[in-house]
């Protein structure tokens, strides 16, 4: 249990690793794996094309190949998963994506989710991936709250869209729960289930709960 | 966190519930919620049928809601999740069943996952339950192993059987990750994964785990 | 052709009962076998959440394991088909649900169907229902009249909320067919279909309407 | 209730419709409509092809349209549902196929069905039919028994065929029950369901059995 | 390469058969087969139902039979396909249908396409075939625009109608890509992608397009 | 028409680019654009793992971003299509796969498609690829192969294993045609169909033979 349980931001915005950070703050435990949250300086400002995902993945993959040894397991904390499935290809360590995750811990707390995502460029990229897992019929649908990194910075105005796309996820297309598409934002979390009233998914902490279960059961 | 999870064995078989407890201590934490493990003494013997299934799913739900006051959550631990859907109508506490959670645990393993069953009779049910979560197209398919009760008793020969249908989902079927649809053999776990040379999900330990860690979260 | 073909009105409510049963009546031939509907005292006022589901499958069954001596078949006629499954596992006789049956008759009238439900919260029960059935690509969605059982008394409202909610039906999700998604009203099926210039299947006349052709063909 | 039912069968081959016309038998009923079995003399001497699918639809519609007025609908009795879409477009009148009313009875009586089909080469157009319903999910499979018209009249050949292509289905496939993927055999049904001990389904039966009740009910 | 590929226009309208022909001259090559546009004079004047693509699709047939020797392939240019798999039972040619042609097309170019639909009583057909090739999940929805033929002769009349549809297909369904559900509109196409602002597949142009590459390719 | 399509090995193995461009010289035209086949040097001797299709999709990016001006279009030719959705965020130039390009092709060839795989751990990756196309349902499965690299020069036994291959395609899985999992082996495509017996889809072939008629078009 000395090992560690990395959670790799792919962009070099610390301020988003911070915000993971922070929000594995109840998941830690004593007896628990390190978790550490890491920021890939040579990654992209912000993860926002097909591009940017591709590039992330070699990154996260180089990354985690270089801490095999004392790995845990890996967390790739990017609503796309980059290197999802490159990290599973490296042998003997559990690892998981956040999409994925948040996606699988939705399923059990409605009947379909509504992801808010942060650009609608990269909603029919979730699509594709939605129907790659094989979970679209539990996809309400995405709603884009269009706010650039920039922008995101102006926490009132990015909790109001966030809360604005939750209603019309909730009034339009009838999500029963709430997925956040991005990483780093857990601290709008409990505003947002309260405004819209349907349970939230932070991904990054529902994808961590699940890889310390797996971890804790030696899978 | 003085709370408990409960794990409801809905039939009335006291070394299942013996097996699933056991099958709890690696998850068992200091700060975490008490995890205790319940017979349904009035259950049927065994659940092998629908009628058994709707028989459960009253129990499970009257002694639950029974305990919702000190309840962390509950777990309906029987391979057909009797109760699930009415265990999530009582508020405030959340509610997994463990076909669910072994299913959406063995999606992060895996492209498909195969499933071991006891009885013949009991995959059409289960095939329902995956068309109605929406991931039947990441089933391989379902394996029998055909022992009744008594005959499950004998442990040689039900791992023997439980290896025989093992290797059938990997070679004919497929599957790259194996289900045990069954609760209460986790000890049989780790002899299977080495003999089939696929990761196996026990599905009482995956989905408990699930729970621990939305209960942690708060969600 | 002396057995009876029972339709099981799973709540307490006798007037649903009456209603099924003067639906019953342009079915009733000479030489078929004799429809009778009965009411279960003991089953809940109405089946408005999934805990009165699995209590009525669990009535449901025993009021026909009781009668399948003299029964030609059994319709459980509750738009939840409680128990269904259970009764199918009744050897020697044959078992419908209203849901079911409806939903069969509605694929030969149009491409998509919508249903009009009662209750908000019934929809997403519903939904696993169409899903399990491998139905849901066909099904154009589903509109709640959102009225309470005591609401429900009052017929001119009663009419005029099924008449909004099939409107919205064929105009927003592009229903080609309506369904009733409940027991015991089939007196509104007239003006409904009048009203809204879509086909309307009323459940439990489609459903008993297939048995007795089952029955017949002794299948 | 003075109107006609008309059973068509679209090719030219007597012998068929007068299989289909003794199936009816068990379901002709004083109280009923009249049930007529017609030979399209024009019609292909059996339909093989798509070809003689195009052609077949042309026909059953001109003779539907002729009959318009003293029908109380029309069954389209060839596996392959000639003219049935087009069919449905006569305003006043039903109108089924026999694929199409086999495949929802079978719907009811198993997980799964299987299709005894005559020749291979029907199979692909089929699955494009199952696909088109929307109802792929619940098909085992189809396997032919590769059988020309000419050889279809050895009958006892002809069942043993059939009777080996179901147990392909029930063992290999996984079928729960047997669907007839033909008109004008209904008197191996019997022997088949004996055999191979799965419920078999008689299409033209199962199809006219519905229809009868849709004209009953008046829809 | 002295063949002819024959792009068959069903319907008896020589204005659509002008019109496909127009669009065909930016796919004629020197060393490429003839691109030879015919009208079937005994077709209906334009194909609005079921009964008319089953009329279209014996004439188209017979046309393609008696051209065979001479052909290198056939193009079946009506968007409900008529005849298409009859045609792929003559041996030694190929033969595509443009609204199959349009929908792989469009498929390469978004997430998800739309369909301007001439005539609403055509979607429901539409749809049909979508689910039949397996492609629902790509497809956003279909809107019609309502015209009859003799309105369609008024040509800023139908591209606004077009235009409408489009913006409707983009903004409340999604849509990535148009495809036009027609033949012989190849000249409102850049109007239609210039205003509404996503790309159009024109279904002849991309279905001979695709038929051209299979033809050189000797396959 | 002075532009040229890039034809991009993304492997470094200049043996399989040769053999991508001897099967252009079919599609070559006068009037058409150049293509040009390219191995990037940097990429990994040959593509068979995640790691190496995210590996491959930056360098195919950045080798097009510098071409994008003389560009006419991309084609990615390795059958897990690295790189293609990046490719596709590059603006005014069309951007094509091969394996999505043989399955859109194949998709016209028959019901259901078979995929001779090299390597068994790459079809899991393709099966999700199908599914993220949102067309699993037309495919009958993958068998591999099972051939390195370095043993795919032996040229007689490597077109044994894919015949063998093959004809379990058709034979287990009930393909109707036949997609070569590869790039580079377009030498091997007639005689597979020949002893195969099925049509069989080079996917560089295909894929570019649509690309040109996308160029052609102007879209």
């Amino acid at each position: 249990m000395a090992k560690t349980l990395y959670v790799i931001n792919p962009n070099s915005n610390t301020a988003v690793t911070a915000g993971i950070d922070a929000a594995m703050d109840v998941l830690r435990q004593n007896d628990g794996p390190r978790i550490e949250c890491v920021t890939l300086a040579e990654g992209p400002p912000g993860i926002q094309s097909q591009q940017d995902v591709d590039h992330a993945a070699v990154l996260v993959r180089q990354f985690a190949q270089a801490r095999a040894e004392q790995a845990a397991g890996f967390v790739t904390a990017c609503f796309s998963d980059p290197g999802l499935h490159s990290l599973r290809e490296i042998p003997g360590v559990l690892s998981m994506g956040i999409s994925e995750g948040a996606a699988l811990t939705a399923l059990t707390m409605g009947n379909t989710f509504g992801v808010i995502a942060i650009l609608q460029g990269s909603i029919a990229r979730h699509m594709r991936a939605w129907a790659a897992m094989g979970i679209s019929s539990r996809v309400a649908g995405e709603v884009a709250i269009g706010r650039t990194v920039a922008e995101l910075s102006d926490a009132p105005a990015t909790l109001a869209a966030m809360i604005a796309a939750g209603k019309d996820l909730r009034d339009r297309l009838r999500a029963d729960v709430l997925v956040m598409g991005c990483a780093g934002m857990a601290r709008y979390r409990d505003a947002l289930q309260q405004e819209v009233g349907l349970p939230v998914v932070e991904p990054s902490q529902a994808t961590v709960a699940m890889a310390l279960g797996r971890i804790r059961l030696g899978w």
